[in-house]
């Protein structure tokens, strides 16, 4: 068989399933693909081959039993494994072995995922990019922090890969890279075993080329197993169309984007298609948010700081010293802020809506010499610790993805996931229906 | 000096920055406390004397800026650290060296404390106990899974230690050891960088011999540094005595302590003191912890589970196999109850109480054949996030400690402290007043 890098996840593990792939065929054509373009896209940190292939040859003998069995998947690089180094995108941690794998990562491997490495992560997870470049333009950024993550399901090297966003790093870097990314409700996965950055606000996910493959990664990494079976929508959801109060930040491309989700929604939801503006206690959402990591960044990071600051970049220092410089009484007042602004996202997802539309990024990904791009779009829902799903939806000046993100009310992941299926599916273009 | 050992963290500290002691006074004489002691408590799982006493003599010559500049403080071997093995409680970790330390640790180790060891716990802070004993009696249990360093502070081993609550971790072993123990509101402290054992309940504190020295352990470890200053009562709180719905199994002594506390706070609060019922929606949370503790269980020790079940204890595994016989349908619901009895506990604290006192345990230390207590007392209270302190008020039959605990609304830590410190010195013997 040929091209077997390019199927899903879920086609994957549904052939593999009927043994009608090989988990070690599967494997070596990712390595291939790998193989043709790592020194172009830079996307991996490590890659565990040997170790790889002969969990692949076991699996291929043994009985299918768990959700992932046989299936290779790529780890971002802030995630713990026994098994790989674990450098969290710093050189303080180069060579590090962690003595367990990250929560989340043990339950991939107990579902029989073969985890075949370690994807780049900027610096611990904040600004400093890695090397990774965008598989659609090397000239381009595949976005932060989980660009590796992003980029090798892109590029085709992996079908799964996991993601955290703390601020925007997995919405951004999806919408960059033109593939689906899920950042699940805030605590769906816990962060046991991956290194935090703000411990309010670190929320894991993952990156497929399709609904269900986000959808079957974090049913694994949560252990929500119905999670893996995509529902069909019984009722019209309520969709808004939300542009937020940053909606003049926004460019061109996203303008399309929104208007073709615009589009396809009504196509979807007939008749129950408005706008809507955030209750006011979600005005300064992003700015609440920006301050809590910064300070809690201070703290998370104080060991690296002591003992290894030379080892830190500059821009990374600044945003710690920055994060020192909020008092404590102002970061408390912030976390009582987004209590408040939770309170009134729970009535209106209660009262008014099931599901919001918004922008991913501002635009296409920037040159790479311009950073990973701006997380400000994802800013506000991660504070609120919704559920957020990316979706590509249309192509900028360049010719670079661009996606928009729905947004649904407090721990409906799966109503979610079932109206970014449908929703994808009504999309104008059939390339993009394919995420669904 | 003599004694040095047996002054508070708060008397040490202010002694260490007017110059009067010495740093490696101070621990050379929990050293010989330790020497004199340990042999019979067992509460130390490593010391790191040389490095702490090396550190000692760098804070004797510079000047004092932190906190805890100078002050020996013992750690939980839950959390991690670089430079003491951290176990965990397992022979699994056994030797076990992690690259960094806990985060709340390394705000410590900022603040000038010297980490002089890890205290005992029991098996990943279950119910497998260590073999610390109790100070007030070696057949009886110190609690669990703070065993280690509730008795350390007991015995005047050491001012200060860490713990961690994810049933009654900290309040119960507290109550045994007749010190205090200060669980602070559900995320004060990051977790990161201490074994997860449930994430929706993990919660952080420490254990002092003073209301004011627990302040001092929490204000450093969250990074919110007023705290360290517990203010005087403003206003007399509303005192709720909450005997909940498990009173029957409280033991004579339990309803003594309570009894003892209810005169205590009413010759603080005149007038303002009264019984209380929990809202119906809190009928149920102690079983509801039980399930949600057991099913993250479950997942947060899958990586131990298959790579080490013949080094788990037959009762760990016992928990875990139970804990995935909970349906993730049952545990999804579990959390929908925890945030529906939350919102009821919050109304109630808005209008009605600010204080609640409840038992702490159902007695005395038990004997140590019967494992390490019951937490149950304790269970809906960590459920529900809120800011527990317990306090010691009286002795049971076999004339060991029983406290009772102080619980205050949802981030209320600063009121809970100032309510606690107040209360101490409205306690009828002058020993227990020196808690204030």
């Amino acid at each position: 068989m040929k091209d077997l890098e390019s199927l899903s996840a879920t086609q994957a593990i549904h052939a593999l399933a009927r043994r009608e792939i090989k988990a070690s065929d599967l494997l070596l054509s990712c390595l291939d693909r790998i193989g043709q373009k790592e020194s172009l896209v830079k996307a991996w940190a490590s890659l565990g081959k040997e170790n790889a292939l002969s969990r692949a040859k076991t699996l291929d003998k043994g009985t299918v039993k768990g959700l992932l069995h046989g299936l290779p998947i790529g780890v971002k690089d802030l995630y713990d494994t026994y098994d790989l180094p674990t450098a969290y995108g710093s050189p303080i941690y180069a060579n590090h072995y962690p003595a367990t794998d990250a929560v989340s990562i043990a339950l991939m491997r107990q579902a029989g995922g073969i985890i075949l490495g370690k994807t780049k992560t900027t610096e611990f997870a904040s600004f400093k990019p890695s090397q990774t470049t965008n598989p659609h333009n090397p000239s381009h950024t595949p976005g932060g922090s989980s660009s590796g993550s992003a980029a090798a399901v892109a590029d085709f090297m992996i079908p799964l890969a996991t993601g955290s966003q703390t601020a925007g790093s997995i919405i951004r870097p999806a919408s960059f890279c033109g593939v689906v990314g899920f950042k699940p409700s805030l605590g769906k996965i816990s962060i046991a075993g991956v290194k935090s950055l703000s411990i309010s606000l670190d929320t894991m996910g993952c990156f497929g080329r399709t609904v269900e493959d986000v959808a079957l990664g974090v049913a694994v990494m949560s252990g929500d197993h119905a999670m893996a079976k995509v529902q069909e929508l019984h009722n019209k959801p309520r969709i808004a169309i939300c542009k937020t109060s940053l909606w003049s930040l926004a460019g061109k491309e996203t303008a399309t984007a929104l208007a073709v989700a615009r589009h396809a929604a009504e196509s979807l939801c007939k008749g129950s298609v408005f706008d809507l503006v955030l209750p006011k206690s979600c005005n300064t959402i992003d700015q609440v948010q920006t301050r809590i990591m910064i300070s809690e960044m201070s703290r998370s990071l104080a060991f690296e700081k002591n003992h290894y600051a030379k080892k830190l970049s500059v821009q990374l220092m600044k945003q710690l010293d920055d994060g020192a410089e909020v008092s404590y009484a102002q970061y408390a007042a912030d976390l009582t802020s987004a209590i408040d602004a939770k309170a009134s996202i729970q009535k209106l997802f209660n009262d008014e809506v099931d599901i919001l539309m918004a922008p991913s990024a501002l635009g296409e990904a920037p040159l790479i010499k311009e950073g990973t791009g701006d997380p400000i779009f994802c800013r506000g829902w991660t504070l609120l610790g919704l559920p957020c799903i990316n979706i590509n939806v249309t192509s900028g000046p360049n010719g670079l993805p661009v996606g928009v993100q729905l947004i649904a009310g407090p721990g409906k992941d799966h109503l979610l996931l079932s109206t970014a299926r449908a929703f994808a599916r009504a999309l104008p273009d059939p390339v993009l229906r394919d995420q669904a």
